[in-house]
């Protein structure tokens, strides 16, 4: 008979159903036992009277363990005694496959394994509502940020992940043997998406990208999942606008699609009822003017936590960064070459997305690749990119597992991430 | 003032719009100036009248070339002359950007370029009418195939792209350096799939995935974009069914949302009105005995030829591969160990998906290994995974851009991907 998802069956009283899935508690009394069947789904109790029962489906019953996979056939019925006043009274009961025991984790109760156990045990720990629920809200979220681009037009396109030249300098990246020859993972989609914004307009893409930095932080992983957007014809400000219009319409969209997980992870809805601040990059500097900090130097994050201090823990763009601080590819001010159309957008000390306006005048870029000391010819089909109709353009890149980590109440980026990858960690 | 899109423009007769976008096409009579404005929504005709217009306004579209990027603004007016029957009197005109002649490609017109070309100047090509649908369409299909998933309850997974091991052994992957360790770039999501199986039960990924193949057909990639899916209590006959289902609902839907992007390809629309036919690898091979062919060959694409001579041009399954033709993964069928419970799907010769039923019993998996020499120890959290209660599961990949490459009648895979990689080419 067909499985029937617990979910539903849960809705169909009286019917006879078929139900497959995981043992997740099993409890005896002098005259019952109990078995909380769970699938991806929900979860339901299978009750056995140990008198009425057929006594073979006893025995079998007796001998499962948590996480043996079984199928229950029965009706379900309702109850007074179960959790959600439903149960199911089984009259036939298979083992599919059975866990080995001890397990590596527990999957029910409170967790009190290593983070390096609950990433060895993803196929375990996944099971806990807790992190099935954050990678439900992944799956809803990357959905609804879709939906929102597609309803404004956006085309969505993949770019290619190994790259010949280290375009963006700085960022360390990782080597690969390409065939005969040595090429990089790419750090992000940037001069792709920029070739694509000037054909498309408004293109977005959602993958993984690689940064070879030997980072100990909560925040850094080797491979990343980045949202990007590039727009022709917007400047950095129709950027921000936009960013902040999507970020308010998609997260009050996913409270309310996915509020079941959130419920389950037990975090308080963050708040986003007010105008994202645009601070310039000057007045962080002077806000910090007593811990040591000048003109030019990077916000790292020991600062973002004094700013995070005075502003509080909430969404606002740093603007109008130092040239140097930003990738080659950012305009200038027209009247200050000292400052760009640069964005970061902070979630109080944490940084979860950086943009701005690019370069889209060919004699703009070679002047400034001359100016760092990038080679030409590295960028020659970029820059006559540039030479073939390219149109002002802005844009940005999201980490979007940093944005699950706000929303999610996470401490460290690992959690967030299904097989996360750093400098200790390539298994699973 | 803000930038309208065309399409939207051309519904609005009598307002006053500012355009963006590139100049197209140039005409030029006795008493007229047109330009063919472009942008990503469409084509719009700018009618200058060389006596009326400003001196200044003519003068400056005299210097215009294909490619310029121009801001123009105007009234929307109804044209008896005009095609669409549509037309703009601007009263502005600012060049953005100008292009740089000779292009390296005509965007009007019969293209006569090589492919090479073509990819080399995709921030040309792709303004073409035919490239830029086929991106387009490239973009609907992975959304319609998104929303089919999660309409049937499917979470959608990212699973790491660097690898510790060469999991399926067989095929070339390409190495990394991961700090001070080897790593590779995955060929597949497949035990990642099937861990994440254990857990939503049914899951997919459409992602980047890599082989290191020096291939040089127009069907194989370095790099392809990969539609991956796994599903928990489903054997391969169930897969095949949700395959097809999925096909059917997929196109048909993408027919009507992109019809527009078709037509402008001029691509006939397959038929899909047929039930798949599965058969059986045995029964191929009967079909093939008069041309060489033994059983426990691979169907290699001049077989694949001559069957689709003999069954047309049409989806259909081949099922149930020899044992040393599938993936270690595979299961054996249980009264004959030289069978798998296996498929590939096929539009004709071509192979666009496999799939089959997977191991999920511990024991299976280690005798299977042992016995194609593959090191226990490199699956170990693998064969854990199977250990804490793994179900029964099937799935398959799908190669989304044959696919693309089908729907858009292209004859060259690399012509339906943006930046595509083989043993040739790493750049753009």
């Amino acid at each position: 008979m067909k499985k029937y998802y617990i979910k539903n069956a849960v809705k169909n009283i009286g019917q006879l159903v078929t139900l497959k899935g995981w043992v997740h508690e099993i409890r005896e009394t002098s005259n019952f036992l109990f078995i909380i069947l769970r699938d991806s789904t929900g979860k339901i109790q299978l009750t056995l009277k140990k008198s009425e029962s057929t006594s073979n489906l006893v025995d079998i019953a007796k001998t499962l363990h948590h996480e043996d996979v079984i199928e229950v056939e029965g009706v379900i019925s309702k109850s007074n005694i179960a959790r959600l006043g439903i149960e199911m009274i089984p009259y036939k009961l298979n083992i599919i496959n059975r866990a080995k025991h001890p397990l590596m984790l527990d999957v029910t109760g409170k967790i009190n394994a290593e983070l390096s156990t609950i990433l060895d045990a993803r196929f375990l720990s996944l099971r806990r509502d807790d992190y099935y629920s954050i990678f439900k809200i992944q799956s809803e979220l990357v959905k609804i940020i879709r939906d929102y681009l597609y309803q404004q037009g956006f085309t969505e396109i993949f770019s290619p992940k190994i790259i010949k030249f280290a375009t963006e300098g700085g960022a360390e990246l990782f080597k690969v043997q390409y065939f005969d020859t040595e090429a990089y993972l790419a750090q992000s989609p940037q001069l792709y998406k920029e070739m694509c914004a000037g054909v498309f307009e408004k293109v977005f893409e959602i993958g993984q990208y690689y940064r070879a930095e030997k980072s100990h932080t909560p925040y850094h992983l080797s491979e990343f999942l980045s949202f990007d957007v590039e727009c022709a014809f917007y400047t950095y400000n129709d950027v921000m606008d936009f960013l902040e219009s999507l970020l308010k319409d998609v997260i009050s969209n996913l409270y309310s699609v996915s509020n079941e997980y959130f419920n389950k992870l037990g975090v308080d809805k963050i708040n986003l009822d007010y105008k994202f601040e645009r601070i310039k990059y000057d007045e962080i500097i002077l806000m910090l003017n007593n811990y040591g900090l000048k003109w030019g130097d990077d916000l790292t994050s020991q600062y973002l936590k004094i700013v995070e201090e005075k502003i509080g823990k909430k969404f606002f763009f740093i603007i109008d960064w130092p040239t140097q601080l930003k990738p080659f590819y950012t305009y200038e001010h027209e009247n200050n070459n000292q400052i760009t159309k640069s964005f970061d957008l902070n979630y109080g000390s944490l940084e979860i997305a950086s943009g701005g306006e690019r370069i889209y005048k060919s004699e703009d870029l070679i002047n400034k690749l001359k100016k760092i000391g990038l080679k030409l010819e590295n960028f020659s089909i970029f820059i006559k990119a540039l030479e073939s109709g390219s149109p002002p353009h802005a844009g940005f890149g999201l980490g979007l597992s940093r944005l699950l980590m706000i929303l999610t109440g996470r401490k460290n980026i690992k959690e967030v991430v299904l097989f996360p990858r750093d400098v200790e960690r390539l298994i699973p």
